[in-house]
C-alpha cells in the first residue's frame, strides 16, 4: 500500500478532503490515506510535513480554500511558501489545491469549482506517485485544473481527460480511459 | 501534564494571552501554560520557538495585534512567514491568533473581536492538541474565529460551538457540549 | 558580564549604536556591548549571526534607518526577513530597531524619533535579558516605540515609564522607577 | 557524460522541454538529459531536488509559463524563491526559464518567445556547465533571453550568437560558431 | 592572500566585474580576486555560495542591473532574499550591489552610476575585510554609495572620501586618504 497525505481545512466551505479521497480511490486500490484537518491555510504546511515524516506518506495533498481578502490572499501566499519549503526538507511533491473565494460568481460555481479541482489534482498525485512518464506526455499542453484547459498555444483548446469527469464511469472505466489518454498523448 | 506555550506582545492592546490561558484552562485540566511576553509580532517567532525546545511545549498560541499601517501589514506578513518556519524546524503546531487594528470599527468592538478569536483558536488548540478527529469532522464548514462561521458553500451558515461562547457555562458543562458537538459532526 | 550585540549601519543619518549603549549603560553595570558597523540594513542579518555565534551575545540590537522610495521598504522587508531567520538559526533574540525616513516630517523630529525608539528598543532587550517576567507585565498594554503609547483598548493612554525618559534620572533612579512600574502593573 | 535536469510543466503551453532538449543536443554530445514534468511551477523546486540529489544532475533547467493574472504572477514568485533555496541546498545552478503569458500580443508571438528563451538559456546552461569563462566574456554586455539583447550602455545593440539562430545551422556548425564567439569576446 | 569572490552578469550593461576588482586592487595588493559570471541576479545567491565554500572568498561582491519593470523588481526581490540566506548559511559577508534601470535618466548617466557605486562598495568590501572599525567611525552618517552623501541629520552633508574619487589618485596616495579619512571620523 502507497501511503498518501491529504490535509484539508475547516476554514474551507466546501470538503475537498472527501472529494480528494473519493478520487484517488477511483484510480488506484493500493493507496492507503491518511487525513488530517487543520483550522486554516497556515497551518497545512507543518501538518504535511508531520504526514510525511511521521505517517510515511509519499506524497500530500494539501487543500484550502483562501478568503477573497487582500489578507486572506497574504495567508495562502505565506502557506503557498510553507509549503515549498516543506517539499524541498522532505523530497516529496505536495500538491497544493487552493481555491480563491472571489474566483467564481456564486456559491454553487465555487462549490462545482472546488470540487473539479480537488478531483483533477487528485488525479495529478495519482500519475506522480505511479505514472510520472504520462506528466511528460502532457508537458506543454496548457492543462487547467477546476477550468476548462486552454491547450497549447495556437492550436484548438485540448480538453483534458482524468479528474471529475473520469470519475463519472467509476474507478475500472476511468483507469480504461486514462490508458487509452496515455496512449493518445504518445501518439 | 501536557505543556501548551502562549506568547503574546506588550504591542497589543488586549490581553491576548490572559483570554488563551483562561479559554484553555477552561476545556482541560491536565494542561501547563508556559506563558511569554515580547516586545512586537516580529519577536514571536523565536521566542515560540524556546518555548517549543527549552519548554517543551508541544503546541504553541502565537498572539499579536497588527496595526493598521502597510508597515505593520507588512510587520505581521514577516512574523507569519518566520511562524511557519518554527513549525517546520519543530514539527510543532503554532497556531497564529493575529487581529488587526483595522478589522472593527470601534475600540470596544475590536476588544470583543481580539476575546473572542483567541478563545476560539484557543480552543483549536485544545483540539488539535487532544481530539485532532474533532478537527476532520468540521472540515470544510466555514469556521471563522472571531466572526460569524460562514458555514459550508450552498447550505446556511452553521454557527459553531465552543470558544467564547462555551465557556459561559463553565469547563465541565463546555467539555459536554463538546461532546454533543462531535456527536452532531458525526452525525 | 552578560555580552549584548548592536549592530548599526553606515547609511543611518543618526548614531543609533552610541544612543543603544548609553541607554543599555544606564540601566545595567553588567553588560558588555559588542558593536559592529555595516554598509546598510541588508547587511545586518549575517552581522547579526556572527555576534552571536562568534562573540557570545546572548541577545542583539540591530538598528537601521531605511530611506523613504519603494526600493528601500523593499530592502527594510528582506533585513526583517533576514532577522528572523538569524533569531530561528540561533534560539537567540534579535530586536530589530527601523526607523523609516518617511515617518516624520522634519530632520530633527526624526532624530528625535530614532533616538527615542532606540533607547525604549534597547529597554526591551534590558528587560528580556533580565527581566523578562516584566514584559508579561506589560502584555496588551499598546506600547509603541519612539512615540506615545497607545494603551489598552477602551481605557486611557498609559504612558510607558523606562526607555528615554527614565535616563533621564540616570541608572539607579530609572531602575528604581522600573521597579515601581513593575509594581503598577502588578497592581 | 554529464547529466543536466530538465522539469516543465503541464500548465505550460508550449513544450518547452522538448526546445530544451533539442538545443543542448545541438551543442554537446557528451550530455545525458533527465526530463520531469510536473502539474505547474510550484512543483518545479522539488522536483529539481530529486533530480540534483538522487539522479546525478549537475544542473538544472525549470521551464515554466506563468499565467496573467496577479495570482499567476504570486505563484511564479513562490517557485522561483524555491528554485533558489534549491540551489543553495544543494550548490547546483538551477537556471529558471519563465515566460510570462502577458510578454506577448498573440499566442503565435508567445510561442516564438517560448522557444526562444528556452533555447538560449539552455545555451546558457551549457556554457556554465562547459565553458564558465565565457560568460564572463560576456559579463555587462547587456544580454536578453528571447528578445533582442540590450548591449552594454551607450554602445549599438550587441546581437548575441548562440541560442535559437545557432541551431539553424545544425550542431557542428553552430559549435563552431560558439568558438568563434568565444574568440571575438576575447578580442 | 586574502580571497574575495565577485559574481555578476551578462545581464547588465555595465561591466560591474571589472570596475570592482579595479577598485579593490587599488587600496590592496594582498587580495586575490575570485571571479564568476552568470546570465542574471537570480544565478547570483549560488554563485556567491560556491565561491565562499569551494574557492575559500572570505566575502564576495554580488552585481546585478535589474531592469526597469515590475518583473524585474521581483526578481531583484528574490535574488536578494537568496543572497541573505547564502550570508547565513556561510557566515559570510555578501555585499550586493544592485544598480536599478530607472534610477538614472540616460544611458551615460547609468554607466557613471554603475561605475561610481560598484566602486564604493567594493572600498566597503576592503572595509569589512580588513578594516572593519572605520566603518564603525562612519555609523549613522548617512553613507550613500553611487549618489551624493546625506550626511547625518541636522547637519550639512559630509562627503564621503574613498570609493570612485580616491581612485582617481592611485593606490599609494588612495590608502593615505583613507587613513586621513579614519583620522577625521575619529576626532
Amino acid at each position: 500500500m502507497r501511503r498518501v497525505g491529504i490535509v484539508d481545512t475547516t476554514f474551507a466551505r466546501f470538503d475537498m478532503g472527501k472529494a480528494a479521497i473519493d478520487e484517488l480511490m477511483t484510480h488506484a486500490t493500493d493507496i492507503k490515506v491518511v487525513r488530517r484537518t487543520v483550522p486554516g491555510v497556515k497551518d497545512l504546511p507543518v501538518a504535511c510535513k508531520l504526514l510525511i515524516e511521521r505517517e510515511g506518506c509519499e506524497i500530500v495533498v494539501a487543500l484550502g480554500m483562501p478568503g477573497p481578502e487582500p489578507i486572506d490572499k497574504m495567508c495562502a501566499h505565506e502557506a503557498s511558501t510553507g509549503l515549498i519549503q516543506v517539499q524541498l526538507m522532505t523530497n516529496t511533491h505536495i500538491i497544493e489545491v487552493f481555491v480563491h473565494a472571489d474566483e467564481a460568481e456564486s456559491q454553487e460555481e465555487l462549490a462545482k469549482l472546488a470540487e473539479k479541482r480537488t478531483r483533477e489534482h487528485a488525479y495529478n498525485v495519482y500519475l506522480l506517485l505511479k505514472h510520472p512518464e504520462r506528466l511528460t506526455e502532457m508537458a506543454g499542453t496548457g492543462q487547467r485544473q477546476g477550468w476548462k484547459d486552454e491547450g497549447p498555444l495556437g492550436k484548438r483548446d485540448v480538453k483534458r481527460k482524468g479528474g471529475q469527469d473520469a470519475t463519472k464511469h467509476g474507478g475500472a472505466e476511468a483507469k480504461a480511459v486514462t490508458a487509452v489518454e496515455g496512449a493518445v498523448h504518445r501518439g
